[in-house]
């Protein structure tokens, strides 16, 4: 009996006579429960890939025009740090096996259009980088600094010269699943773009029908890929040639036809896609992180601000942010209780960026994402926003005596329309997270020279003043209850973090 | 005859048996053109004052109690440097004689309410310092770091306790009536904020009648000083005792009875007060400086940030700003075709901090400020922002071969609501002003390493790429025309400054 380890992939080999691209339907079952996948081609042969996400003896039936196989085999626990698919977990994720999973994305969306030593050469990089996703598409992209032809496209043509929808080019996708393979190998999910508008040669203008048998090809040659993320589009919203109707169907389409159910998310530019069931998580664009405060309480999904921005020097404000700016940006995010994703765009001769078409980092900021995700990982807790002191803060309220101004600054926001009051709800709410056993504020750009606790009396608690671009943690007390005046160096990107030694849990 | 220099103050004493606080008349005539000015009471006698803003021969008529009395004065030319009350210009201000006035100001609100010595020191800092306009307050400040009682209040106390709005305090005006006029020599306007919510003494509570009481003697003891400027409130919207109506009728009051017609503003926290016909200029408070391109075309005023922050390192956000984020501010407002106004808020365990206070100038922008102050002075033409390359930028236009992204962002903008829109119109538009000769453009935090130029090809051009904080203006190149790629330092806080030296003006 074939053995396979839980999470990798069980691959059968059969012949089809269909015209595919996808072909033949695999069940297979354990314990009552089944899972359908579809075959499909490569090439002249069939293949049918299923991944086990439960060990224990699984039994399968083929069946293709009209003939039936059937089998088993066996799947054997996953090696150590293989952990499966990323599920959603309330406003988080969590790996297939329960282990936590706390996204630090980048993005080379052009990677796999590149010669092969870059190619290699991202894969270097990628292994030495704190990165666990990568935000990636499948079409090629055709935009400043990416104007090189591909070598390999993921359709043959007709004889017209218009793509072929339903007949894959075997190298194309062999390329593109072997990189995917290999990321898994270092822990890095694979965020792939399915969709984008920086097109030149006919991707973005598919048929709504052509695009249906792109997506059925997609799962069922990707899908057993424990570390592959459906993102329907980078910014569906400049596609013109796509509908809401379109993406909605397309969204609905994963979500019912991945066996395996793969985060799904759509990827906006400026105006993001309504709450839909298919939706596992927002994938959102915006230099205003703090936002992620609104949106998760619109949608209910975990926010990842997939675009902020990058690192770099190049002509286009995306493009030219300071190494500073970038981690500041990160820091806003993860303290409002969201996730980021980096990104970097330093001008080359060779337009060899790493935003697009990977390489090598040169930046500042990975190394401050290391740090930050390092002491997120260090947290006991999730990462949640703690309430604001009250639901929209005043600045005075610490002196009742002031009460006129508190007042007025009450009847100003009652008066104010929904959209302006959240803006203002954002603007002052602090970027704050926290558990009951630990808080994480971060003061951003602001340079107070003190910061007054309030820390419960009856517990014992340690202070950390975290300097995000140093990358330093000063303990400072080792030991501390009740109300105390901290002393902070007066600078931008400044983090408070709290521990509970022992006693009183913390409050908001 | 009298001789009284233009833009000084004509003053006469006189008795009168009315209760006051103002009290008879004077009627001002040159050329059959009158000017109205009442009488006020100082202490036991009475004052009427008059400030000629045309030389030559005066005559009036001081009308009190049915008495009457006929003079003259000859009003003589002004002493170089004096230049009258500031007028607006369109979206600027000029002084009455015409000279160019761009306001610089800074922020002392409670500066005449500390003791004599601190006074004394503020003047002294003003000296030394770049700023032409001071926003202060008349009535006293409690708010945290200002929590002593002032030595002198502006009406005296009934017998009950609560304020004799008829019954001025001589001390108290008299001592600001003097800071007006240090403030005047030192060619410093005071813009004077009348109404204000942080009080605990009752000013902010005082009644509508009380109210207009307080704005006749005002404008009957102040209007004669040519640097007064009426700012109605500081964050009008947090006096919960004041209603719009009220608003309204004080600023309809100053602009009928000021015989000077100084400016009139209202400066807001949340929420900026609708434009009204007295309204000469906007007085906002933002950290958001860009906003003013929409404050601009909704007003059609001049606007002055007057509050964006301060550079300090206090707990609160509003004044724990960097030097250079206030810097920063600055410079984003100007290109905008703003103005801004400074201030400081440096932790002092003696509390006097110089937002409120007034002391010492302790912080880094002040300098940043003198040296953007002096580069706009020597600027040929309005501060007018320019309009972006089209109404709303589209990053990729220079690429005929990617219309398909630049349709996608129009098809997305024309979605939106028209407050969606305009965030985005602001937040993408660049920050630059200019004339048909010259044009400034600040690069802001954003890092590039080169920037496209395109510039007439008929014409001789200066570049100088400006570094707001080392504040070095470097020339390179002496002589430039059409395209250019031009080397920057890839750092936050350039900004790029075109002179024409000949031929073709400078397009937009």
């Amino acid at each position: 009996m074939r053995t396979v380890h839980q999470y990798d992939i069980f691959e059968l080999s059969f012949t089809s006579s269909d015209e595919g691209p996808v072909t033949g339907e695999g069940i297979f079952s354990k314990n009552g429960k089944e899972y359908r996948v579809k075959g499909f081609k490569d090439g002249e042969g069939c293949r049918l890939r299923f991944m086990p996400c439960r060990t224990g003896i699984w039994n399968y039936t083929i069946r293709c025009g009209g003939r039936e196989e059937a089998g088993s085999f066996r799947c054997t626990e996953a090696p150590a740090g293989i952990h499966g698919p990323v599920r959603t977990a309330g406003f988080h994720f969590r790996y297939d096996d329960g282990a936590r999973y706390l996204p630090f994305g980048t993005t080379c969306y052009a990677w796999i259009h590149q010669p092969e030593e870059t190619q290699e050469e991202t894969l270097r990089s990628l292994s030495a980088a704190p990165f666990n996703k990568l935000r990636m598409c499948v079409f090629p992209k055709h935009m400043p600094y990416n104007y090189n032809e591909p070598e390999n496209f993921p359709f043959l043509k007709k004889p017209d010269g218009t793509w072929d929808i339903h007949k894959p080019e075997s190298r194309f996708w062999q390329n593109l699943e072997r990189r995917i393979a290999e990321l898994a190998e270092r822990g890095i999910e694979a965020d792939l773009i399915l969709f984008h508008p920086y097109d030149r040669w006919g991707f973005a203008a598919l048929s709504t029908e052509e695009c249906l048998v792109y997506l059925d090809y997609c799962v069922a040659r990707l899908g057993a890929y424990r570390n592959v993320w459906w993102s329907l589009a980078n910014e569906y919203d400049l596609l013109p040639a796509r509908t809401f109707a379109d993406w909605e169907q397309f969204g609905r389409t994963l979500a019912e036809t991945d066996p395996y159910h793969h985060l799904v998310s759509v990827h906006h530019c400026f105006l993001p896609c309504p709450k839909a069931d298919w939706m596992t998580h927002c994938s959102m664009q915006t230099g205003h992180v703090k936002n992620a405060l609104l949106w998760r309480g619109e949608y209910q999904l975990p926010v990842i601000i997939d675009e902020c921005g990058y690192e770099g020097n190049i002509e286009f404000g995306w493009g030219n942010l300071s190494a500073f700016e970038l981690v500041h940006r990160c820091w806003s995010a993860v303290c409002t209780g969201a996730y980021v994703t980096h990104g970097e765009t330093f001008y080359r001769e060779d337009d060899v960026l790493w935003w697009a078409k990977g390489g090598v980092l040169r930046g500042e900021s990975a190394a401050r994402i290391r740090f930050l995700k390092e002491l997120l990982s260090g947290l006991s807790g999730e990462l949640d926003p703690l309430p604001p002191p009250q639901w929209l803060p005043n600045p005075y309220e610490r002196k009742p005596d002031s009460a006129e101004g508190a007042d007025g600054i009450s009847a100003a926001l009652s008066r104010m329309s929904e959209t302006e009051r959240n803006r203002w709800f954002v603007e002052l709410s602090p970027t704050r997270i926290g558990s009951p056993d630990y808080r994480l504020e971060y003061l951003g750009r602001a340079c107070p020279a003190f910061y007054d606790l309030e820390l419960p009396e009856t517990g014992r608690y340690r202070l950390e003043i975290i300097d995000v671009w140093e990358m330093t943690r000063r303990v400072s007390p080792e030991e501390a209850s009740g109300r105390m005046r901290v002393t902070l160096p007066a600078k931008e990107g400044i983090a408070l973090l709290i521990t509970r030694l022992s006693g009183e849990v913390l409050g908001q």
